[in-house]
C-alpha cells in the first residue's frame, strides 16, 4: 500500500506525511523546486522526508516567475501585518496545488500508488481556494477520467486528513506522531530565523499557542 | 479577449491555435519542454505562435523523465506497428494533459485570460483518457473552484475545438484558416524525416488521406 506524499518542508504536510505513515503506507514523498522564494524548505522536505521514514524522496523542478502573480514567486512584499479575513492574499500562488496535485498524479500512476496525501487545511488557513474540500473532490474527478489509473478503476484516493482540523489540532497530531518540529519551516521569507509575522508563521505560532505546547523554531527578535 | 492556448507544434494544437485567433482572441501561447524524446516540437511551435498571429510564447521546463512510465519519456521503443484499438498505448503520458492544463490554469489567471484553448480530440486519436470531453469538464470544475479566477466567477473556460472532430475535418478546418501545415511536426520520434509509422504520423496521414489533401512534409522512405 502506497501513498505519494506531497512535502513541502512545512507543520501541515509533515504531519500529513506522518499521518501517512501511521496509517501503514509505504511513502513516496515529492517535493516542488519553483522558484519560491527561498530554498530552506526545500532541505527541510529532504530531511523530514528521511526522517518520517519516507522510502523516496523526488524534486520536481520548474519555474513558476515565468507567470509570476504572487509575491511569492515575483517581486512584491509578503504582507506581514496580519491575516486579512475573507480574501486571497498576495501569498497565494495561481494554480500551485493543481500542479502540484497533477505531478502527484504522474508520479502516483508510475509507483501504482493508492493515494495521494496532501496537507492541505481549510479552517486556520491563508484563504487559498486550492485548499478547500470542494476543490480537492474536483481533483478526485479528474484524477479518475484523466489517468491510466482511473480508467482502470483504480484512481488514487486523494487524502487531506488535516482539511478540516484547526492548526492547534494539527499541532496536537504531529506532536502525537512524532514530527519533528524543529525540521519543519513554515516561514514563507526564509530568513536565518523564521520571521514570526508573515501569514504562515503567524498560523504557526497561533496553533503551537493554543495547542498549549512550545514550538522549538526561533524567531527572529521583531516578534 | 484572451486566450492562453497550449501548442506541442502538432497539426492539432496549431488548429486549435488557429481556430482561437480566427475567433478573435488576442492568444498566448503555452509549449511545454518536459523531457520529450525530441525538441523538433518545441522549435515548430515557436515558429506556429509567430506565424498564426499569437502575441506571445512561453516554453515551461520540468522533466517527466523524473517519472517516466512512457515510450516518450523513457527508454521504451515508441510502436510503429499501428494502433491498437480500445487500449492505451505506451506513448501515453501519465497526466500529461493535467500538469499542462495545471501550468495553463497559472498563466490565464496572471493573463486575466477568458480562455484555454487546447487541440485534444476523442475519435481520431490514440485513446489517451486526458483527451476526452468527460476528462475536460472534470478540468473545468478544477478551474472554478481551485483558483481566484474561478471563485471570482470567471474562471477561464476550456476548450476543445477539435474534441469532436475526425481527424479529415481537422485537417479541413486547419487548411481553411491557413495553418502553414510544412511548419508543424507530429512525428513522435523526431528524426530528418517524419517516420511516416508511429500512431502520430498514422493519424495525421490518414487524415490527409481522408481530407483528399496533400500534407507537405516529407516522410521517411521506409512508408
Amino acid at each position: 500500500m502506497r501513498a505519494i506524499c506531497l512535502l513541502s518542508g512545512g507543520l501541515d504536510s509533515s504531519t500529513a506525511l506522518a499521518w501517512a505513515r501511521n496509517k501503514g503506507y509505504a511513502c513516496s514523498t515529492l517535493a516542488f523546486d519553483y522558484g519560491q522564494r527561498h530554498r530552506r524548505e526545500l532541505s527541510s522536505a529532504a530531511e523530514l522526508s528521511h526522517r518520517l521514514g519516507a522510502d523516496e524522496h523526488e524534486v520536481v523542478t520548474f519555474d513558476l516567475r515565468l507567470f509570476g502573480g504572487s509575491s511569492l514567486t515575483a517581486d512584491l512584499p509578503v504582507p506581514v501585518d496580519g491575516i486579512a479575513p475573507a480574501s486571497i492574499p498576495s501569498t497565494y500562488v495561481p494554480a500551485r496545488n493543481t500542479i502540484f496535485l497533477a505531478f502527484g498524479l504522474a508520479y502516483a500512476e508510475v509507483r501504482e500508488a493508492e493515494a495521494i496525501v496532501l496537507g492541505i487545511n481549510a479552517l486556520d488557513y491563508s484563504g487559498y481556494p486550492d485548499c478547500r474540500p470542494e476543490y480537492l473532490e474536483a481533483m478526485g474527478r479528474v484524477a479518475q477520467l484523466g489517468t491510466r489509473q482511473g480508467v482502470e478503476g483504480r484512481a488514487p484516493a486523494l487524502l487531506a486528513p488535516l482539511v478540516r482540523l484547526t492548526k492547534a489540532e494539527i499541532v496536537k497530531l504531529g506532536t502525537r506522531l512524532g514530527v519533528p518540529w524543529e525540521l519543519t519551516w513554515s516561514c514563507y521569507l526564509g530568513g536565518e530565523l523564521a520571521c514570526g509575522v508573515c501569514d504562515s508563521c503567524r498560523l504557526r505560532r497561533k496553533g503551537f499557542e493554543e495547542a498549549g505546547l512550545v514550538d522549538p523554531l526561533f524567531y527572529a527578535p521583531q516578534c
